[in-house]
């Protein structure tokens, strides 16, 4: 079974609004085995619309429309899709039984017309209740194709599609089950992964399909397979996933939609141990990562912005001597900033970030885009020198991205 | 002059990526003149491409094609626009020597066969250079019919778009000239900002559009006016924007991509004074949000992220009666925090926050979602509390806009 999603709206074509419904629609119905074709925006137009239907039934066996019902745009949709199915609007009562409940007893507002046109529908369409919202969702049947309209605000939509029309589109019988795995890494380059990838990649099965995901946090990667024999899909997966691990030991830390902070913060709370951080040329963004995460204060003590080399000495009781023989980008200094934090803040570890984030301030010694990491833990330290480029906040996201790797690894090595 | 967007890649088809590219194109080709028509997802596949190249030619004068570029074998783009627009790949010098530079010079990596494939470009288009990445952009015309293709990671999509193509658009003298003018403000919902601006609104030309852009960072408004005459157009627009800045003089903050910070932070140079927070709920928010901006070094001492309670104590010198009396979040606490943070790093201003993001640790008296921020300067300071709802990443978000926001206006009033 395949599906395509149509979104009606200028809203999105004027970039007003970024398309957050289709990426859920996509993934639950993926998750429910049906695959998704294309999605295709288009605007508040009868014949725009009209077409987008014409050539989305030639492709798919399902389309999903959003948007295009609130009250003062419904009536181009509902009479375009009245027009297209050959049928005519007609009163329905329980319709308008809902609006008059939300409208009237809850608010206390008298139903206006635009109300009452709400509750007019396509006579051929199966009227589809609308829970929290007064527009009705509408599913169609035409040539043993599946048609749904439905209204584009995120929450009505999302609960039409839990309670009515997924489990309607399950009970056709006509999905194939999908199964896929997200592999998260980070340091590593997309050419670079894939040469080392590729005997592997070689070797897999037809029915097992592996893509890159690029992004600031880090190249995922993602194995999918589809079938119907759910036993069999798995097993293959798993063999699968069991020759790529070890080839990325390196590199990978979490799975599906793990971050770098959840993926560390376990392992400390698994030692009953706890971290602070300093951070100069981060400038915030690592605590920040951190503390994104739901009960991170149960391992994360707190940490210090040293942005001015005042709070690297005066607070994390840096050595004005070392600031000045080898400068605040150094490894000394980015040292004594980890054991500073550490014992300012009376915790297991600490991560330190010292380098030049730009646009000012570099030299031919020490280009902008310079940092030092140190991971400090009870017993040792470490700490590594990179170049991240000169765009202020890719460097900052890099920087950080990196310090969490590193400290995840030398949490699981030490 | 209309666009069309075509999106390439699979992780978009299974709601893995929220496709927000397109949002971001359509954005800017609407401040450019040029309408979107459609914006189409597809999939990794050789006939879906060719049949939506195909389409989209019909319709517009623009295609503007992301993703599918990278260097692994998923990526099939190139092949693809080489058969429709029946060329054949050819080697080119200066994108391999980007290449080059960016992995031999740089990281000391050498090219790999992968790399060498990226410098492989179809020989009739003309090549976009990707100054972050390694996949060069390609614009094709055909049939008077302009076709671009570019990598799908965002950064490099943007800086492509920024430097070249929105230029080479403009340049074709076929996009209608639009003038925009982009008001921020923070701390005011849409429909009480549209009841205030209504009258206002009304009595606006018909030439002048306004818009109200909701984001998590505020809420944005913008004019627009199109034309032919300039002097005209840039006329009108400062007429409505002489008579909207009054009525909205307690929420705006700055003009199109200014950020809080940076608009407290000039407020800041301008009286050579510094800054310093303390933050515990935002969690290093704040000071992130304030070093992504370029030369805050300049007025930006540093802060402390006191996530336990020790750290109150013991670094910014919270009394711990303070602490058992009134709590942690408490305008006690927060007022402590803040003068602590500012005598700490021996600066003028300071910014403090405390309170209970979520999911646990709310309570009946002080639900999750509530926060206290305040604002210390020389002679005085300035405690408020705020409830901002039970999601963690939006209550970071909207704490951290607010406490700029406050700071800035502490700034002015002081």
């Amino acid at each position: 079974m395949q599906a395509e999603i149509i979104t009606i709206g200028d809203e999105i074509l004027i970039g007003q609004v970024v398309d957050t419904n289709s990426a859920w629609m996509a993934q639950q119905l993926n998750l429910a085995g049906i695959e998704v074709h294309q999605i295709t925006s288009v605007h508040d137009d009868r014949e725009h619309i009209l077409n987008a239907l014409n050539e989305a039934e030639q492709r798919a066996d399902v389309i999903l429309i959003t948007g295009g019902l609130g009250p003062t745009k419904d009536d181009i949709t509902k009479n375009v899709l009245c027009e297209y199915f050959d049928t005519s609007l007609v009163f329905h009562q329980p319709t308008f039984d809902t609006i008059q409940k939300m409208w009237f007893n809850k608010k206390g507002i008298p139903v206006n017309d635009l109300n009452q046109r709400q509750a007019m529908v396509p006579e051929s369409c199966r009227v589809i209740p609308n829970q929290t919202g007064t527009a009705p969702g509408m599913w169609f049947e035409k040539n043993d194709k599946i048609f749904v309209s439905m209204p584009g605000v995120p929450f009505e939509m999302t609960a039409m599609m839990d309670s009515e029309i997924l489990p309607r589109l399950k009970a056709t019988g006509k999905t194939i089950h999908i199964l896929h795995k997200t592999i998260l890494t980070q340091g590593i380059g997309e050419s670079m992964l894939a040469e080392r990838l590729s005997a592997w990649e070689n070797s897999l099965p037809s029915t097992v399909k592996m893509a890159y995901l690029p992004s600031p946090m880090g190249l995922r990667l993602r194995l999918s397979i589809s079938g119907n024999d759910n036993e069999k899909m798995q097993s293959e997966l798993d063999t699968a996933l069991n020759g790529l691990l070890p080839l990325i030991s390196d590199c990978r830390y979490g799975f599906d939609d793990e971050t770098l902070a959840q993926s560390a913060g376990k392992l400390l709370l698994q030692r009953s141990c706890t971290l602070s951080v300093a951070e100069s040329c981060t400038g915030g963004n690592i605590s920040h990562l951190i503390t994104l995460t739901p009960g991170s204060s149960k391992w994360f003590t707190g940490g210090v912005t040293a942005y001015a080399n005042s709070v690297k000495t005066a607070v994390l009781k840096v050595n004005s001597d070392t600031l000045e023989k080898y400068g605040a980008v150094s490894s000394q200094t980015a040292v004594e900033m980890a054991e500073g934090v550490r014992k300012l803040l009376n915790t297991d570890y600490s991560v330190a970030t010292t380098g030049i984030a730009g646009p000012d301030g570099g030299s031919a010694e020490k280009p902008v885009g310079t940092i030092w990491i140190c991971i400090a833990g009870p017993t040792k330290f470490i700490c590594e020198k990179f170049v991240f480029g000169n765009d202020r906040e890719r460097f900052i996201q890099r920087s950080s991205q990196t310090a969490l790797h590193m400290l995840r690894k030398f949490i699981l090595n030490n």
